[in-house]
This record gives C-alpha cells, structure tokens and sequence, in this order.
C-alpha cells in the first residue's frame, strides 16, 4: 500500500498519476474504516479525496498554506499529513478531531468549524506574509454551500484588494448539507454547463481571476490547473466541480442523508445502532406543519440545517411555501423573519445555538429594535449539546438574555416548550427565543403554563423553607434532585423554583424568599459568565441572602464527556449538597 | 412653493416634471436649514432628493413599501411623508431622528442604522405580504457602500428565491462614506461605463433581473425605470448612478468631509463651531503611524469609519501597506485580522462598540478559539457615546467580555490606555480588546503599568476600609469623586480599585477585601445584565459582603442626554452616597 509510506506531504510527490489514483482508493478505505465505525461528514470527505492529494502534490504545505473552510472535508488533508492512523487503527480514532486543528500538525492553521470563514483567515495568512516580505501560496478551499454565508461573500469581495498570491479554491458539488438556496447557484450552474465559459461570472463580478475544472474528481485535470496557478501574483478562484460522497453509492445518491452519517454497516449503508424514541426535532417539525395547515401565516425558516427541526425533504414539501431554507444565512434568516413579522406573518427561525452566534447584530438591531415578534428557536443549547470547540451550546444565554426587548425561554419539560412555542407564535408583543430541551424528552403531568405575556414570571413549584433551589430550563431537574437530597437529609425541604424566564427577574419572588430563606441556589446550563446566576446574585447583593451560582465555567471545552464536565464544574446534586452544608 | 402644499405622498403625484424638479430644489432647502443648525447626514441626502421624488411618484407608499438601508438618506422621504416642519421649522428639529422611525410615520416600517440590512428586512415584508395573500411593492433602497456587508449581500443572494415582486435600488454613488474597498466596485463601474450592458453583471449573477439607470438625479428618467418595475412579478434591480450631495459644491468636491457634516455656514460650508483640543483619533492614528514605522508588522485595519481612528485620507497614504479599510465588512476585518497574527503580524482593528455586534461569531470562533494576538479597538464604547438608539456602545461589555479567551481591558485615562494598547501589539498571548476612553482625554501624572500579561490583577489605587469602590474604565473618575465624597462625610476614606481587567476578576484582591470591608460598590459604563459587576456579586455570593452594582438599566435608550441617564440609573456620586448610607 502506498499509504503505508506516506508519512508527510513530500512522500507523495514521487508518485504517478496511477499510483495516486491507486492512493485514492486506499484513502477511501481508510476514511470508510473510521466513519461506518464512528461516524462524522461522510460526503464532503469522500468527494475531496482527490482534490487533497492533488493539493499536496502540487503545493509545499506548510510553507504553502491550505485553509479549509468548515474543515468538515479535511480527512484526506490529516492522512496525508501524519495523522493517517487516525483512520486506519481504530485504537486511534480519538487521536484526532473532525477539524482542522493546530494543536495536531503544522499543516493545520486554524481550529474551524462554522461555516463560510476560510477566504478571510486566509486574506489574513496571505497579508501576514506580505507584510513580513514572505513567500509561498496561501489557499482557502470552500464549498459551494458555505459561499452563502456572510463572512464568506465580505471574504470574496475583498479578496481582490491583495495585490499578491491568493487562491480560492470552490469545491462545487451541487448541494450543502441540503440543496443549495439562493440565487448565486444558478450562476454556479451556468458556470459549470458552460465548463466555466458563461460571461456571467459572479467570482469574475467580485473581482478575481477564474479557473474551471470540469472534474474535480480527476486527479491530473487537477494538477494540471493548481500548476497553472501555483505562485500566481494576483487573487484567483479554482472552481472545481468534484460528486459529494464520490466512491459510495449510497452516499452518491442520497447526498443530504450523508452529508454527516452515524455508524453504519460498510456493505450496505444501513445504519447500526437505531434510535428510536421521541426527539424534539421530529415533535417540532409535526407542531409546526399542524399549526401551519390552520394557518396560513405561520412560516418556519431555517439556514442550511433543515432536519435540526425535523424538516426532513418529505416535510419540507408539505410545509410548501410556509417552509423557507435560506441556505447558509443566518443573518439574512433573523433580518427576514423580523420583517416576516412586521409583515403579520408568524416566522419561527430555528437554528443551533452555536449558530445563533452569527447573528447577534441582526437579533439586536433588526429584531430587538423594533420589537418585531418573531420566534427564535435555539437548539442544542447545553452541555448536552455538541461538544466540539466549535460547536458549544453554552454560551447563548450571556450573548442572546442581554439584548434588550428580547423574551428569552427556558422549558423545563415538553410540555412547558410547546406551550412556550405555541404562546410565541401566537403572540405579537415580543420577540421570543425558546431554548430546545436537551436533556432528553422529558414529560409532566402536571398542568403548565400556556401564557407567557406578563414577564418574568417565576414558578414555585415546591414551597420550602430556608433554602430556595433557582433551577433553569434543562438543570430544573437537577434543581429536584437537589431539592429531594436536602428534604431527605435535612428533613427540611427547600424552596423549589422553575424561573421561565432567562431574560429578566421576578423581583416580587426573590423580595418574598428574604423572609424565610437564607441560601439561594440557581442552577442554569451555560457559562456563568454574563448569565442567568449572576443576575439573581445582584438582586441579593446588598441582603443577607447567600448565593450559590451553579453553571459551567467560561471556558472553551473540546470532546468533552459530559459527566467530567459536570462533576468538574460541582454540578451533582452530591456536590452541591457538600458544598452548601 | 410646492413643498408647502405636500402633505403625503399623493400631492406629489399631480405635480409634472418641471415642477417636480422645482419641487427638488425646495427641498434642498430644507435640507440646508437644518444640516446646515443642526448636523447631520449630507452627501448621503443631497444625492438622494430626485430618487426619493421619483418612488413617491410611481409608487404607493404605504402601501407600497420602502425600506432603507442605513436610512441616513430618508430626509426627503419624511419631508414628503408628513415631516417636512422638522426641516423648514428650527423649533421642530426635534421632532423627528436621523433614521426611519415607524413611530413617526406609517411611511417608516423599521427603526434602522446599521448598514446592509435593508434587503433581508424587505424581503420578510414581501414574504409576509405573500403569506398573507395581499398586494403592493416592495422595494428595498440600498447604497453602493453598503453592498459589500455581509447580511446585504447574503440577502441580494436569497432574494431571487421569493418567486414574487421584490424591487432593489441600487443607489451607486461610487462612495462608501470613505472611498469603496472591494472587487465588486469594479464591477459596479463596468456597469455603470457601460450604462449597465457589461455581460459580467455581480446582480445577475446574483439571479437578479437588472435594469439601469445612468442619471440617478434626473427625476423623469428615474420616473420612467420605476414604472416598467412597478408591480413587477419576480425580483429585480434597479441600478441608478446619484452623485453624492449633489447641490453643494463643497459636497460634491470633498465627498468623505461631507458624509456626514457638523454645522456649517451655507455660503461657504466652513465649519461654525471649532473643536480643539485632544482627541482619541488622532492620536491613536498617531501612535499607530509611529509604531508602523519602526515595524513592517503593525497593520490597522478599519471598516469603512477610518476616522474613527484618526485616518483622514493623508494618514491613509502615510500608512500605505500598513493601513487596511475592508469597506462595510466587520465579519471579514475580524477574521482577516485573526489570520495575520497567526502570520506573525500585528494587526489591529478598529470600530465603533456597536458595529462590533456584527462580529461576535468571528471574535468568537475565528479569532478566540484559536487564541491569536490581534488587537481588537472598541470605540465610543460608552454611555457618553453616540446617543441614536441603532448606535449605542452601552453592550459591549455583555456582549464580547463573556466570550472565552478574550482579554477585554478598560483604561482609566490616556497613559492608561496607550499602554494597553502598546501592550496588546507587542505581546502575542491572547487576543485583547481595549475601550478606547469615551469620557475625555483625561491625563495621569502617576505611573501607570505597562504589562497586563499577568490577567486579571486589579490596581488597588487607594487604600482605605469599610467600604471598596471598584470602578471600570470610564466610571473610575465618578468613582473617585465618590471615594472623596465618602472621606469627606465620614471621615473614613474607602478603598478605590482601578480593576483594568472587564474579562476575569481578580479573587486575591477581592478576598483581601473581606476582612477590612463589609460593602463593594461596582461601577461599570454600560448595561448591568451581563456585565462586570455581577460578576463581583456572584464572587461574594456567598459571604457577608454587601455588593452595590452601579450601571444602566438593559433598554435601548435613544437621543438621550447623558446627565438624565446617569440620574435615572442613580449613577451620581451624590445618590451613590445615599443609596448606601
């Protein structure tokens, strides 16, 4: 096997163009290796292989500098660069993480994972160089999905203004995670129709130099192209046209199903662990298409992540024209659904919270302004979420709960978060944000709240004494567990509240507690930083009360599980009890 | 005169053209009463005054529906929508904000200064009027400068999807409020050279119908395009070339002066007040300029407001290389800015507080994640800060010291922050933002330190009992002025901390506290929720200690005067002093 001698970018130089086309095999069955065993982006792996050997055998990394956009594609890029037993022993699957990363090669710049970043960390990679009055090639490489996203088209725009090496690399493979959305893709279309002749050139119009590459796939059509454009002098895009998921035929053909896959069976496909049960993606794709088909003006709006809710390509055309992919747009996402909603439509935009970080101008401004009532919902919004770098859902609550006009949710069970859904919809007084549950579909039986209008409202649902537990969203039940410990320990049970609200306080509660309580626990899944804690610790600043704020430490985890991180952080209701008594 | 008679839109449609342009000359007038008492946004409404005629004209407001972007060229919509007092009248300037306001009018549908928005607002009004079954244009009014944003141009690239009418006007007046930085500019002009014939077209690119308009002032020819688009059924642009502050020599000759002027005298258009004395600007450009010459590596960068550092266009040519102004394109500066340091360089950049809300997920993800040294500038970062509610610099704190990594530093005075700023440049630990100072140029003749490498260390500056005053950045002088109001009824001076650090605390020194105090007082110059003092109130949580955070209330304030804000959140040192004894 050539893999097996290949242990840096320089290996591979010596090779033929068989040889590599026999190396793309062999990477192929090193990427089906890791992921029917462990899962992660198939298709934007399988479809790339090609185009990273090329990349190597033509360009000097790291003197030459790849940046990859999400970084979702860079598996070939890891194998060729030292990393290759990552794929082939699975002892080593852990090694490495699913992006690039710094801490792991030199070959590696940037710790990515968000979409539509790679032009302008590059732009700055290449002026770095320039001003330092050094050499080599800097490479950004993008998909054809991540051109929609904001930072990606500013990154185009400017990308002319460097008078010196730079080279965009699109890889075009006809779809983002789900089709393409926007009018940019029609133009990518004529391009690739006319192998890259059309006059009507939108990285042409933006200003750069352009090169076409019918198929993205072939090793020496590749080669050929990256040496024409090696050390050029001037901003150039290579837009090359490669099959997502290239090399499996059910990756091939069901693109969006593969864009990122769990474990499967090598042979077939199918998967190997199935998971049944509720989930809040399905249970939110179902209330929406019911309220839709009552409604006319309820319309749900995502950016590039349709099954996030449930909107699987059968849902989506149910829901018609009241179902709106604005593709990898999340800014674009809230502005409209901010008019949606000063239009008397009823928009509802659902992203991770991850996500959400990329539109914070356009909640403030757009939105919270002018106080328009569109629903934001927040997913994978915990410590329970994702646990990439680049993916947390712990930070939402001191970005998002501090902009003002904002009415910020946070359900305690399924219950409570359709009751909170449904009161946003329907309402037109506030922009809303509910937080997704994620910590599992947990029912009541107990009656809840269905009107949300008058603020910062707190439930008591346990009336104690001497201690009063705060407990927020997906840790209320921690908040019962805590409560049970002290009632059993103590044989004095606490005060056990289901705050509702992440956005504001209800000070006539917290005035009340004075009286018979002398300890104040919040608990609440995010950092402590700027959060929902802090606010009840300055409530009780100038009192007597003591206030513990539980939460998770303002840090960036990595691969994290979540029990270390919880214990880390003293949030078992053991911990908490030591730590209080 | 016309304009007298004009009380809504409809009594300019039985005007004909020789009077319309009469009309056009009227409210140049008026324009000039107040720009020239009050300040304001010249160029932007001088170049805009036929265009506006002309939509009033065709169109149906409110029914049909205008949004505009940034809106600081909305003087001639509100004369013709019922506003025009505010303009003839000096005593009713007041009535009305520089922006579109829906408070006001019927005519304005969204309260908006940010740039790049207006598409996406307008395209949720056209799906909501879709949703809804009704009827009417909607048009979104968008400047050539404010293209290159990320949110304008992921909104021209889904607009194409609404299926429906949706009219953009392009209105190109070859200028962002300096000069435009981007490839696309180069495509406008191809445009606009070839009276929009060039093959290579960035709209239709886009998936956009195109017309063109090459005299953008001239109301027939204007009149004449706006009709064929009238009621058209699909998304299309409209691309009219105005020339900025058409009427006023002065404006016409010294464009980037007149984008926005300060009182002037009409006849000559020299400045009536002089402001002397310091400023940060110019000396922040200043030191930046000496710092660039001793090392190639120093690079600002600045996003379309290069003065707001001090770089007027002779500066800009000292910095040459040096100097970086992406246009409108925040997202793409942080990023770009994360990418040269990691090359080595030493970037910095440069905004007003609010406009870095359109970068969190970039500081966030690009740049704090991966730990690089860039300087990030936050100016007017300040209750003393612009006073429009789209521009208050009130949430940085909340919104940027929460984001891990992050080194967010508030000097006390001019050698404070210069030190700071000196510091953040040459070290290449973390990434640092500074605020640059809001409240004066307030000198010290003590020694201030020049290493903050060691995080988190706050400067006790006087040392007394009882009671510990920690006062951040701008509020550390009402701190002062507290501290002596103290000394003097007491006669027991407090303890005053400097604690130049907004990301972390310092738990050493607030430890100490414990046994020589029983009450902190925080004072911070922004929003409470989220921010630095809560964060002293969670660290005494659970002691003795009475914890009084001082700031603002979280609400978008809006033309406000500072002292009646500082009453209102009992931020005088007088009411200080009486909350606490």
């Amino acid at each position: 096997m050539y893999i097996e001698k290949i242990n840096s970018p320089t290996d591979i130089k010596a090779l033929d163009i068989e040889q590599l086309n026999t190396l793309a095999e062999e990477i192929r069955n090193g990427l089906m290796n890791r992921l029917s065993k462990r899962g992660g982006h198939f298709g934007p792996n399988f479809g790339f292989v090609e185009a990273t050997i090329a990349l190597h055998y033509v360009f000097d990394s790291p003197k030459d500098k790849f940046v990859f956009d999400v970084s979702h594609q860079c598996y070939t890029h890891k194998m060729l660069t030292g990393r290759k037993k990552s794929f082939f022993s699975d002892m080593h699957f852990s090694d490495i993480s699913g992006y690039t990363n710094p801490e792991e090669s030199e070959h590696d710049f940037f710790n990515v994972g968000h979409t539509s970043t790679s032009i302008s960390l590059a732009c700055g990679l290449a002026k770095g160089r320039d001003l330092k009055g050094e050499s080599g090639n800097v490479v950004a490489i993008i998909g054809d999905g991540s051109l929609s996203g904001g930072e990606a088209l500013e990154g185009l725009d400017f990308a002319p203004e460097l008078a010196s090496n730079f080279i965009i690399l699109v890889n075009d493979n006809d779809m983002s995670i789900a089709e393409n959305h926007g009018g940019l893709y029609k133009d990518l279309k004529a391009l690739r129709d006319s192998k890259g002749k059309c006059e009507c050139n939108l990285f042409k119009a933006m200003g750069l130099d352009y090169f076409y590459v019918a198929d993205g796939n072939n090793i020496a059509e590749l080669i050929s192209v990256f040496r024409k454009v090696k050390d050029i002098d001037h901003p150039t895009v290579v837009h090359i046209n490669t099959l997502k998921g290239k090399g499996f035929e059910p990756a091939e053909t069901h693109k969006e199903e593969w864009h990122w896959h769990m474990p499967f069976d090598p042979i077939t496909g199918n998967d190997i662990s199935t998971y049944g049960g509720e989930n809040y993606g399905d249970m939110t794709c179902d209330f929406l298409l019911k309220k839709m088909k009552s409604d006319k003006n309820v319309v749900a709006i995502v950016a590039a992540v349709p099954t996030n809710i449930g909107f699987t390509q059968e849902k989506r055309k149910a829901a018609g024209e009241q179902f709106i992919d604005v593709g990898i747009a999340e800014e674009h996402a809230v502005a409209m659904a901010s008019g949606i909603a000063k239009a008397g439509g009823k928009p509802v935009f659902a992203t991770h919270s991850s996500f959400f970080q990329r539109t914070y101008d356009q909640i403030s401004q757009d939105l919270c302004i002018n106080n328009n009532s569109a629903t934001l919902l927040v997913n994978t919004a915990s410590v329970y979420g994702m646990h990439d770098i680049t993916h947390l859902g712990i930070y939402d609550i001191p970005m998002m709960s501090n902009i003002p006009n904002l009415v910020y949710l946070a359900p305690t069970n399924c219950e409570e978060y359709f009751a909170m859904l449904d009161w946003s919809i329907e309402q037109n007084m506030y922009p809303v944000a509910v937080r997704i549950p994620c910590n599992g579909v947990i029912h009541t039986d107990k009656p809840v709240n269905s009107d949300f209008s008058e603020l910062n409202r707190y439930n008591i649902t346990q009336q104690g004494s001497e201690i009063a537990i705060i407990a927020l969203g997906d840790f209320y039940q921690i908040g019962e567990e805590l409560a049970n410990l002290i009632s059993d320990r103590t044989g004095n049970p606490p005060t056990l509240i289901n705050p509702r609200y992440i956005t504001g306080i209800d000070t006539k509660v917290l005035e009340q507690l004075k009286s018979s309580h002398s300890t104040v626990i919040t608990l609440e899944d995010g950092i402590l930083d700027g959060g929902f804690g802090e606010k009840i610790s300055r409530f009780y600043g100038p009192s007597d009360m003591m206030v513990y704020n539980y939460g998770l430490k303002k840090e960036f985890l990595d691969r994290y599980t979540v029990e270390d991180v919880l214990r880390h952080n003293h949030l078992t209701p053991e911990q908490i009890y030591n730590d209080i008594f």
